[in-house]
């Protein structure tokens, strides 16, 4: 299956979450067998040979593949969530988006310094929220970290890319304008 | 691995949410390489034979193995989800909750009369929302549908087990009293 395939899946909706904006909804990929098995097999490629030891999935879209991934790649899974969620013991950190900010946070026990890390994600629009993840995660100091998505988003001022600190290992299936 | 050795790596948080409760945090399990993976294995090999066409998650912790387990079974994902995240037609359900109402949907387009539907979450307690999912698929009328979780929590005055409609095919990794 080519990325022009699985582009013809995605379905584009109008005005979501609010008028002007053009919603790329991943869940008209997810729910073809087809589409949601090639997806994984695209990331498992790309991360089958760097000894991935933990994915962290981005709540909540980024549970959908991150988990597969953990399970196929052998590795264990982690729950990146918003505050309140996660019960035991946290670290956390909170970052500016466009109005306000907005706090993620990981369990201290869910990385060692042992461990290489791949997060994922669906989506990279502005990367502000990825970015704050992979700030939480280089703090356990692992071994090496990655950044995956299944989207790269890029248009006229948005170019998340570019958020990310120099030397950031990030790999997208797909970039839509 | 045997079931004991799944729970053992179960933690146990007092007080979480709230005063009183004793909460099963399956993040230390997901977290474990192996456990993930058995946890996927023992699913797989419950449905494997069932024909399953599409696994519908329920929002968010059902996203974990629910997707993982659609690629494994070769079928489609379904994300069943709070009001007002997915982006195109939906359909819902409201349902009680012990104080006030919640609400589930899924796309209008998610599931056909050809699907066969395993739904997935990870934790049975009261059923409430599993019910609620469970209904918003039977609308569908696929040839059958499924309901399993991980986890089955049961003590004195809590059986969700009896919360589902006679004839239901249940299914739960373990269960906790």
């Amino acid at each position: 299956m080519s990325i022009e395939s699985l582009q013809s899946h995605l379905r584009v909706v109008p005005d979501f979450p609010k008028k002007g904006i053009q919603f790329y909804d991943i869940t008209t990929l997810f729910k073809d067998a087809q589409c949601i098995r090639e997806l994984e097999d695209i990331l498992y490629e790309q991360y089958k040979d760097k000894g991935i030891t933990k994915v962290v999935g981005i709540e909540s879209r980024g549970f959908l593949l991150g988990a597969a991934l953990a399970i196929r790649l052998g590795a264990g899974f982690v729950l990146a969530r918003k505050p309140g969620k996660l019960p035991a013991e946290t670290v956390q950190v909170s970052y500016q988006k466009e109005y306000g900010s907005d706090t993620i946070e990981i369990h201290k026990d869910a990385i060692t310094e042992d461990d290489v890390v791949l997060l994922h994600d669906d989506l990279l629009a502005t990367g502000g929220t990825m970015v704050a993840a992979l700030e939480l995660v280089n703090q356990f100091k692992p071994k090496a970290s990655y950044v995956s998505f299944i989207i790269e988003l890029v248009c006229e001022g948005l170019h998340g890319r570019d958020a990310f600190p120099e030397g950031t290992d990030l790999y997208t299936i797909m970039t839509l304008g």
